[in-house]
């Protein structure tokens, strides 16, 4: 399978898909005949049903790790099923595994080899804090997307992305950092929060075209026409708007699919216009 | 199982062990007779001779978890059965799992999930980019210890790790703010690399008696002596010395145990000298 990230992205940035859903299945909340089967097979078959209802709509999926790994190897297997799924069904649509890695030097290639050989996944999201030859074989992998968190959409990011280094927040110092001096392979992007479209325009001055992966909207009270404004790039496009909660929750009836189709067409209009 | 991090890792220093075991398999490094098995019962089966030849010379073992997840979901399940491994042969000796998560808010309780419940670590370490509310999940289990990264070994951890904010470098700051604001419930350390004993010193400055678990000597090269004397608290403990690959790859033949117990006596002695 010969697949490559930024070519992925795109060609669906070019049909005007910006929209990004969060596959992060919750047990306790999925519709009650899926509750009925033994559960690592109801995440998947919720995750399928969504991945359908979606996937002409969306420009990727993004499955969260937390939310397989509480189910042990069952979810771990639940995990590559679902990423095997979406490049069945999908193989357009590129998949971003929001794992929020990052260790140093060569112990990061276990998680390049689980995260890109194992899982198949086409990008990753990382941590930044332990510098840039910490993460250099993500970065070595040219194909794939290296989403580097940046300005995240909790109220505590505060505490340290806000910092001021220089008389500036230490997030536009890391991203300016990732686009000046880690983006050798052109393979990276920025996780920059929506809940505060004033970071989000800010880091996009600094950064030049380059990706930005936009969660908050939806359920986190991101407000999208003003992420989308701040975050495109000088060709109209570079943004990935993620939301989890707020489509695969949309009913929690039998009909969680369709719900979770109306609310994803919904959001996509909604980019759409905003642009 | 009812366990306590601080209670089992103090007893540990009582009795004068300070040495903490990275369990850190790799297929490639492993004796020929190993080799011979399946991948995974030949990981676990390394692990369980070292966690033998080394288990009353240790105040912990630490997992890192990349090493398994490259493995998929029968890494995983190597992963468990090392951790039931370490707590049957050694109950009193904590197992701290070297997984350096952190996601925000609620997503973090799929992770305390994985690793406490589902596999039953006694700690684990957390990146603190995203603030304290991001980690509240983790720091809410009390009997568990939560390491902070704060001053990694790598060399670009300076790149972000030492920027100056109103002129103290940033890892010292976060160091503060884990000792005022996030340990509330008593339960958080700090992750500082041995490649720097000044580094550790400024820290120990700042946390009181906070317990610090230092990599880096052995493989990385840090200075065992100086790292001890760096790091002690005020009453000559609080330090958890990780070596891996010296100990684990002390011998590349049959005798592999055998030399990693040797290793692990020298560097227990070592300590034990600089204390």
């Amino acid at each position: 399978m010969d697949r490559h990230f930024q070519t992925l992205i795109q060609k669906q940035w070019e049909s005007k898909r910006f929209l990004c859903v969060g596959l992060d299945p919750d047990l306790e909340r999925l519709p009650t005949s899926l509750k009925t089967q033994n559960n690592p097979e109801a995440l998947l078959a919720f995750n399928t049903s969504i991945i359908d209802a979606t996937r002409d709509l969306v420009c990727a999926f993004k499955p969260n790790s937390a939310f397989y790994e509480a189910h042990g190897t069952d979810g771990w297997r639940v995990l590559k099923e679902t990423i095997s799924y979406c490049h069945s069904v999908a193989p357009d649509v590129p998949v971003i595994l929001d794992a929020k890695r990052a260790d140093i030097g060569n112990t990061n290639e276990g998680y390049v080899e689980a995260i890109f050989d194992y899982l198949n996944a086409d990008a990753v999201t990382v941590h930044p804090y332990l510098g840039g030859d910490a993460i250099r074989p993500f970065l070595d992998r040219r194909e794939k997307g290296i989403f580097l968190l940046c300005r995240t959409s909790n109220h505590g990011a505060e505490e340290f992305q806000d910092m001021l280094v220089d008389g500036r927040p230490l997030h536009q110092v890391v991203a300016e950092h990732v686009h000046a001096t880690w983006n050798t392979e052109g393979n990276c992007g920025l996780v920059v929060g929506a809940t505060r479209a004033e970071s989000i325009g800010a880091v996009r001055s600094l950064v030049g075209d380059m990706p930005i992966l936009i969660p908050g909207v939806g359920a986190q009270g991101g407000d999208v026409a003003a992420s989308v404004r701040a975050g495109k790039n000088s060709r109209g496009d570079g943004i990935i708007i993620n939301s989890s909660r707020s489509i695969l929750y949309a009913s929690r009836g039998e009909d969680f699919a369709d719900a979770a189709r109306r609310s994803a067409q919904q959001l996509h209009d909604a980019i759409n216009d905003a642009l």
